[in-house]
């Protein structure tokens, strides 16, 4: 297992840091290859172990609407950003998601079972939305870099008219998007998930590992797992 | 498409009304075979067409937690409520889930993706538990039924050690549950789903179908239907 173990605590006790590029524990300061948190290398598993199933990168999407209410949707899995453990995916700044992200609330959780495994991973934590009107220069190129990396008809979608008002005629679901090296358009954006809490549970064994975190003085989220009844 | 449809609207903007034992327009006032209401009948025909997959029977159930924040999980679909348009599962009254209905939010939203038709049903609505303290006899019975019809394995983790605390020894996961006929476990409940709105998309053809609904002065509930961009 990975990260800092604290005395006295059992295996099923462990405490690990987010990635950072000098682990403590590290006397030479030089960059170590980053330690994978121990709940991302089970999803990443989870992943290889189930990836010939075409819909093992499906997950539900929990957020909160407007009006107070919860709301929940299939979205796929772009991968996580750079070589952090944020996720990362792709909507339409014309759908209810985007206003509610925008003005209501960031909180989310992702709902994600692999059926192949029998396993299920829920993970919490806020998201932050990229769109056309993003300054930071690495988040305009990893905006972009998302666009490159869809299907032709994952970018098609951007070029319907806008979801939810009443079904336009088939000529507007018709058009050509741009290819993946021109600019994305402008209602494309990228969304990434910063994780906060996670519970893995897998059916088969009747295992269910709980990850919870706290930011520590320096900023860094500090992760605490401990497996706990189902 | 059942139920009434009114003057001046395309096909695409249907209206009708909820399960009722004389429907409007029945002059002899002799009970017709129930109406089923359209996204049910689309619902019922998709659990049809994906039956031979084991998991189409899974959601993932959208709630609020108390401090605010979406929870999401996957859940069993245990049928509909006798002859209405309501949904069943069942849960345990030691889990986080019933205590955030209980107190906080009975809100919910059901995210449904069906693999093989590549549809997906997002239905909002308010949950009721019928636990242990039950009164009303009819959602007694209910709740017996749903603890008749749970498989053995499904049974036994109503006798593990309460969920979410630390893993118990491997003793407290093999007690053997009451059978079938036997009394519900006091931890096992029954939900109910009342469903106010319906997102039908079907990934295949791009259709999306949605359904919103509202009580009118009998307290019926009557129900719209449009098709939408997806
Ligand atoms: C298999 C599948 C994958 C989907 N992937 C995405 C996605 O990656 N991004 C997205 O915005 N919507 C995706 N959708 C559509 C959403 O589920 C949803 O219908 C749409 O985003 C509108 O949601 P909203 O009204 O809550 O904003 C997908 C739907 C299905 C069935
Ligand atoms: C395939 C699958 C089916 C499940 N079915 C149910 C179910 O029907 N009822 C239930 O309470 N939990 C079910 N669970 C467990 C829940 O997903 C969740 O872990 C548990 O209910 C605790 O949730 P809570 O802490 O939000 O209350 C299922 C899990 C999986 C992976």
């Amino acid at each position: 297992m990975l990260g800092r173990q604290p005395a006295g605590l059992s295996d099923h006790h462990l405490d690990h840091k987010s990635h950072s590029a000098t682990p403590i524990g590290n006397p030479c300061q030089q960059p170590l290859p980053s330690p994978m948190l121990a709940w991302r290398q089970a999803l990443t598993k989870s992943l290889d172990a189930n990836s010939k199933v075409p819909f093992s990168k499906f997950f539900q999407l929990a957020t909160i609407r407007h009006d107070g209410r919860p709301t929940n949707r299939t979205m796929v899995f772009r991968g996580f950003y750079k070589d952090t453990d944020r996720l990362t995916f792709t909507t339409d700044i014309r759908s209810k998601k985007y206003d509610d992200l925008r003005t209501h609330s960031k909180a989310a959780e992702i709902c994600w079972y692999f059926t192949e495994s029998r396993e299920q991973f829920r993970l919490n934590g806020d998201l932050t939305v990229i769109d056309k009107d993003e300054e930071d220069p690495e988040l305009v190129q990893a905006r972009k870099q998302a666009w490159s990396e869809m299907s032709t008809s994952g970018r098609s979608w951007f070029t319907w008219p806008k979801p939810g008002l009443p079904r336009g005629p088939d000529e507007q679901f018709q058009i050509e998007p741009p290819g993946p090296e021109e600019p994305p358009l402008p209602s494309f954006c990228l969304v990434i998930m910063d994780v906060m809490e996670v519970d893995h549970l897998e059916l088969r064994s009747s295992i269910r590992h709980s990850y919870s975190s706290q930011l520590d003085s320096d900023g860094e989220r500090l992760w605490h797992e401990e497996d706990v009844n189902p």
